[in-house]
């Protein structure tokens, strides 16, 4: 390729207050352009590489035997609306209709679409298991686009969806897919951590994101300095110590507090450390339910492990108001210790216990009534959850559940995911089944898991570059060699660098070069460019280099001199 | 590939009333699957046709030097607004908002788009000419789908867009591409006509349609037998026979016509032939404007014509109120010869006469006044045209213009097409220039190019199928072999069919392999499958093969029996 002809050229006019490398590199170097907020353009350097990224995701699904197809990307909503996804999707759904007012969501996942194409046909358990995928474009209406391509509002997804006969299936191919993804993301140049996480507005029990260090990654998680663990803050799970749980009970004692509403208040007011208080938190569910989640003081509620353990979808924090006059309790001082006996008639109250609260005895906390505290409260004797589990928020410093060690945070890019759907769609929509070999119908057990192709390109470039410019990886280089030709008003030397540009795109050969062939630009010009752009190997035609020429890989410091012949090999034994 | 793993199986259950074959053997084969009506599922089986039709496409593309990218699939609507287009495109756009009120189209073509990347660039005469494309999907509001993939209302389309100094470089671009589509098109399998057609909503002087001949196609155009000559009805020019014209000019009289209002009415009435009555039809365009096209009495007028001469988006008929009352003639006595003396205040009135009248003489028509006509009317003497030109409907028999040998009409498949854009978008839209080298902005000279993806693998099905099934050409086939394994209860049997398949799909050899592995499916069923799905090379085990195969090609009558060498030889030398 020629750079005087190339659409998307380095540009020196872009937004300083970009912070984000990837961002402001990809841009700066002519290789995307924002149409509107969130929207950008593939510029031709671009495509090159996401069809590199795509190629060997590609060759990674299909060896693991999965299938390519295409659905459509407007999706009746009527599906949507089978697995009630209308509204509760953790991404605004675009919704278009069309001039038959036929309603349809613009693709931002399409579970319920492949679902359906599955339906369609009557399959049996001799089809199973099967695993289908497709590249195509997806729609979220994000609220803030940011960071170039790591939050677009618009991009190019692999999203792919395993079925299967049953859950002891599924693992197989849901371990498979782990081994699948580390090894796309390692070909891609990418190191990456394998983070349990949320499975969101996806459904399903269980899930792992694929998640490249970053500074400027909005993937939070907590993991160990080995890495043995690694989850996601909100689904991370930490050993809890034991504080005075052996001690012995005392007699249970209601005292005054004329005290703040605070925790801290009341550690003030009794001088008794935060760990033994008991922390009550007050919600409302989306059915009208009231929800008392209690932890120990020195814990913070995990709303979305409260949610699981409730299954429900949506907690609010009650109001003042409904805790006095619906609970009959008071804010800044609610008590799970006989908190039923005055709730308001027709309301129901379930109180969850997180299994910190056994770690401890003879806590203290609110009595239900204002500036009013009780001592020496103990679980079971004085109170008990009807519901107990795991509530709790774990914190960098505790100590992970398997090995011990200690939870850091770390910052990353989540570039993949996958996910357990388990039976969830294929419950809530109808006929999803195949004819097991005792001639029943049964739903299928189902996976999906998804690679944001335009994020990865970001990641790459967040893993890949310098000061000067990016350095991509040979796997996924838009181009094998970056051919500057100096001195271009010099005959001999514009023979010398098209004979070499003709040999490098030979048949044979099949370099893929970008030629810069500018007769007006300077060589400084030319080397600040190439170094943005970040193609593996440079090679310098000038009046200086005569029939040889001058090389140096990206990022290394030292150019040599060599023949066409050495180049071949260089690049043969490297890339 | 394993076919009981094969996403997308043969199906028995298909819609008998549907008469297009590429709609039935797609489906049936499972190839496609409606999603509803006019989106469609691209299965397994076809997306490798589709990609493989998709990368000879590329090939060509990017051997021309066109460059690929991706724009955004939701384009802002302020852009078609610019270009008056959110309401007069051929399509009803789709439209659809975000959560902040920012309104968008649906792409259904993207000229809009890629000017307004272009322009976001500082281009010189020196960047030019250059050409850039995408492979996207394109919406569609049909009012009505219908044949499969032949009318769809979602597709994959390879759409280009060029951007040229001036008319004289983008002829050479527009001739490149020319050859490049006829090209790509027989590569594919495929022989086509390239028919001038009108450029519709898109914009431009001329272009071109690539059409397949096929009785179930939509295009329909006039052609000769030799194929020298080919356009859409719309655009056909033709040669008018001169009649009478060199008779000697009569005086003009006028005769009571007590008759009807037709044209047969006038010629029963006078006994004189159609072709010497006038025709006169009145329009009103959408300013408002009166329009009188008149013609000789054996041609209709051909509105796409008469818009283009007139420069006008409609044409609506006027209704006989307005003929009385605003003009001041009659329905069905209507003539040009004094129209204009009596129209009302404030009307205006338009004559266009198509150049057919000049084959005549002493014609007769009406008379501006119920039953009353005139006779002996001559052009020039007795009235004339505002504006003179083609405005004739061309006809199976007339003559063509340039051999003179006799239309045809032909009927077929619309797979790509080719357009002049000229300055038309960025004439409209700002900025839309580079910088000439006269230091001065000029707006880019456009070109735009299109393959319908979906529509070109339907006409290769329409092109290459038999009763039994499709056939494909080996340049699309999703599969190179297809691998039939009979009496797989036998273990030699067995052995021998997966020995083979490891053979095919071996590294050095990498044939694409279709492997019917079903222990349960009937031999006869198997064969059947196989001429439905259409792979080019078929191989037969069973216990009577032994070491040995049975190949067949797909259309050919009989098997032989060879050895895997053998085999591997006649793909290598035939595909």
């Amino acid at each position: 390729m020629r750079y005087s002809k190339l659409f998307g050229k380095t540009t020196k006019t872009i937004s300083q207050d970009d912070k984000i490398a990837s961002s402001k590199l990809l841009v700066q170097a002519g290789y995307i352009r924002e149409s509107v907020a969130g929207r950008y353009f593939i510029l031709p350097l671009a495509q090159a590489v996401q069809q590199r990224i795509m190629a060997v995701i590609k060759e990674e699904m299909d060896a693991a035997g999965a299938q390519e197809m295409i659905s459509p990307i407007l999706h009746p909503l009527d599906l949507w609306k089978e697995t009630n996804r209308t509204n509760t999707a953790g991404f605004e759904l675009m919704k278009v209709s069309d001039r038959r007012d036929a309603e349809f969501a613009l693709g931002g996942t399409a579970e319920e679409m492949f679902v359906d194409v599955v339906r369609k046909f009557n399959l049996s358990y001799r089809d199973l298991p099967f695993h289908i995928y497709q590249f195509s474009p997806k729609f979220r209406d994000e609220l803030r686009a940011r960071g170039g391509l790591l939050r677009v509002r618009e991009f190019i997804m692999k999203d792919s969806y395993s079925f299967d006969r049953d859950e002891e299936e599924f693992k197989k191919i849901y371990e498979q897919m782990g081994r699948v993804y580390a090894n796309i993301f390692k070909r891609l140049g990418l190191e990456t951590m394998k983070v349990e996480s949320d499975n969101g507005y996806i459904g399903g029990d269980y899930c792992h994101e694929y998640v490249v260090d970053s500074s400027v990654g909005e993937t939070r998680y907590l993991t160990t300095k080995n890495g043995s663990y690694a989850a996601h803050e909100e689904v991370a799970v930490a050993q809890k110590e034991v504080k005075n749980a052996d001690e012995a009970p005392s007699d249970i004692r209601t005292v005054e507090a004329v005290r703040g509403t605070t925790m801290e208040d009341g550690v003030k007011f009794h001088k008794l450390p935060l760990w033994q208080q008991i922390k009550d938190v007050m919600y409302v569910d989306e059915n009208g339910r009231f929800v008392l989640a209690i932890i120990r003081g020195d814990y913070d509620v995990n709303e979305i492990k409260l949610k699981h353990l409730l299954n429900v979808r949506e907690l609010t924090s009650a109001t003042d108001e409904d805790i006095r006059q619906k609970i009959g309790s008071e804010p800044g001082f609610i008590s799970p210790v006989g908190i039923k006996d005055n709730l308001a008639k027709g309301v129901e109250l379930i109180i969850v216990a997180d299994d910190s609260l056994r770690t401890i005895a003879n806590a203290y906390g609110g009595a239900n009534k204002k500036n009013t505290d009780l001592h020496n409260i103990n679980i079971d004797r004085d109170y008990k959850g009807d519901i107990e589990g795991d509530i709790a928020m774990a914190r960098v410093g505790d100590k992970a559940v398997d090995s011990g060690e200690e939870l850091i945070e770390k910052r990353g890019i989540e570039v993949g995911n996958i996910f357990q759907l388990g039976l969830h769609y294929t419950n809530l929509m109808k006929d999803a089944t195949f004819m097991d070999d005792d001639g029943k119908p049964k739903p299928y057990y189902m996976g999906c898991y998804g690679i944001g192709v335009g994020r990865t390109m970001a990641a790459i470039v967040e893993a890949h570059h310098d000061d000067r410019g990016i350095m991509w990886p040979s796997a996924v280089t838009p181009f094998d060699v970056h051919l500057v030709a100096l001195d271009l008003h010099n005959d001999d030397v514009k023979k010398q660098a098209e004979d070499i540009y003709s040999k490098l795109e030979a048949q044979d050969v099949k370099l893929k070069t970008l030629y810069d062939d500018r007769p007006e630009a300077r060589a400084g010009e030319k080397f600040a460019d190439a170094d943005l752009i970040g193609i593996p190997h440079r090679v310098v035609i000038s009046k200086r280099t005569g029939d040889k020429l001058e090389y140096k890989r990206r990022g290394e410091k030292d150019a040599q001199i060599i023949t066409v012949d050495e180049l071949l090999n260089i690049i043969a034994n490297q890339s």
